[in-house]
């Protein structure tokens, strides 16, 4: 047997500078409650907010006589939540969760409740592995540091000489470019759907859809939109082509999104049919202006209806945007306009995304 | 000019959702001071800590009328720093801050202090960017999920065929693989070396250290190393080769860490000298029984000596494991071993990782 004395000393001095956690939380218990636990001895109050929960609710949570406050949720359906604590008024994550949520602003994390793979399409299996490469693109027209965009290729995109059709998809307000990896899993989405033959290979380029920073005052933050659309069709789209293997033309092209970014996908999709076949909007900030600004489109509906091969929009019942997506398909529909409408259970979080891209997803190309 | 009416209502209802910040943190001053700031009006007690401090340490907030607490250090030399606060006895990272330093476990938030880009090798410049691209393993011989593994490749590599030299890289205790990323921004390092011709092309490979999960029973923990070990050689490694254009062979091989992540470069690379020629060894937490485990290649210095073209070691003066690389270089010299060793300012922080990884890259593959 091999000894490693000064290894052992060697952790304990890196578990001191970095003390292991004094709680475990959070605990998904194997009839699918969950229990969140913090050490704050010297707070008045902790409460918990998960994001099943309707927006501005809390839960209290119970502190222990070792000043471990707790609270245990459930039983959850599958699925993988963000969750945050606030402890005396300040909104903090799971100081003890290794699987914090990136975002623009705020601090989440996240908790995953296992199901049957049958059921849960976004849960890595034993199938082979596509990847997510992120790539900095020095933007010509918007200031500051590189941008990242976050590209999905399937796997074996390596081998050979295959060229793939490509689906731009986007994320929402207060997010960031790697989100639709790393709490909407779509690489394990697109693995597990490609091992059933349910869904053509494809490339899925994610950019960042805060062109100008979140939380940015009213003035610039309107122009957002429009110097996004710019950031995805004048460095993007150049970028992805020439350095990936992708089909060209429109009908090898999809766009969508969730949130902001589902509005994003509407407009610019809708705004260049000549460069999009599909599009795709989850739980979408349907542009005010839509109508205004697609009247032409709206008033061809048997042009536009050919060149939409796929027009997909899905909200839940419980999301705030969902009496906005209602209306634009009734409005939608009265035009002509063929589009699959999903109204489906649910709120405004990434639960449903999921399902709505392994809806989605194969639906493209075929 | 376009009208968004709605478009305005639904950043309010989003912004609703997710409010701005009442404060701004961190801010960096023009003259390289940074203010740290948290609202957290009902807080007792809120301290600061930055990684150029020593461990233990903070340093008092002070409370403002508002409730807002805040410090202002500095000024600071350039670098790209680790902060947290600590409310009421419990840490957390800055609530407001999107630039989240992922971990294992434990919290904190990332703050850059600019500088003139001859000296800080890990700002973005606007040269041509690689990518880092990243893969899920099914591993053979470890638990659970899928395990990542971040692999950078240089600008142009998917134009043509050529093979290139690779780097395996590995980070510390309670980070994770994309630390040399999300942190380190080795990305920009390579990025900038490359553009001013400094260093070869190389792909770099960044596998997760943790073989089992950080704060696991002692029992579990000192089993990581030779699990760590098992996952490169048997997984990380055939899938590199599969799937990568790499030069073969031991010469086209190095291999790097810091902290425990040296230590791992260190074992893995002394003891597979048929595979790997360069190791680098950053603030390592060199292995206590390395005379023992090597001493028959300690016994050789010759050929060991022919063996390894690069042997680089470096560490600060405030490291808490500056003594025993110390020891090392000392003891490797006396058995007549080839090294060079590097005593530098500064801790056991990224911003001396950054500048090992910008001085250790140019000497590979030559």
């Amino acid at each position: 047997m091999r000894t490693l004395p000064l290894w052992l000393a060697t952790s304990a001095l890196l578990l001191a500078q970095t003390p292991p956690p004094a709680v475990k939380s959070p605990e998904v218990h194997a009839d699918r409650r969950i229990t969140f636990r913090v050490r704050a001895p010297k707070a008045n109050q902790v409460t918990f907010f998960g994001d099943w929960m309707k927006i501005g609710d809390t839960l209290a949570m119970t502190r222990d006589d070792g000043g471990v406050w707790s609270i245990t949720v459930g039983p959850m359906p599958p699925s993988i939540y963000l969750y945050n604590f606030t402890m005396d008024g300040v909104n903090i994550a799971d100081p003890v969760n290794p699987r914090i949520k990136l975002r623009a602003q705020t601090s989440a994390s996240m908790v995953e409740v296992p199901g049957e793979p049958s059921s849960t399409p976004w849960q890595a299996r034993d199938v082979p592995h596509g990847a997510v490469e992120i790539n900095w693109v020095n933007s010509k027209m918007l200031e500051g540091d590189p941008r990242w965009v976050w590209i999905y290729t399937p796997p074996g995109y390596e081998k050979g000489s295959r060229r793939y059709p490509v689906l731009y998809l986007f994320h929402g307000s207060n997010d960031i470019a790697g989100g639709w990896t790393l709490a909407g899993q779509m690489n394990f989405i697109f693995d597990n759907l490609l091992s059933e033959k349910k869904v053509e290979p494809m490339i899925v380029v994610m950019p960042f859809g805060h062109a100008v920073p979140f939380g940015s005052p009213r003035e610039l933050q309107a122009r957002n939109n429009e110097l996004f659309e710019r950031h995805v069709l004048e460095d993007v789209v150049p970028m992805v082509e020439g350095k990936y293997r992708v089909k060209p033309g429109r009908e090898q092209r999809a766009i969508a999104g969730l949130s902001m970014g589902g509005g994003q996908a509407l407009s610019i999709g809708w705004k260049h049919l000549d460069k999009f076949s599909a599009v795709g909007a989850f739980s979408a900030a349907v542009p005010g202006d839509f109508e205004k600004q697609f009247d032409a489109a709206l008033a061809a509906p048997d042009k536009t209806n050919a060149k939409l091969k796929v027009f997909w929009i899905g909200c839940g019942r419980d999301d705030f945007l969902f009496e906005r997506n209602e209306k634009f398909t009734v409005m939608l529909t009265s035009k002509g306009i063929h589009n699959t409408w999903r109204a489906t259970e649910g709120n405004h979080t990434y639960t449903y995304w999921r399902k709505y891209l392994a809806e989605f997803a194969p639906l493209l190309f075929r």
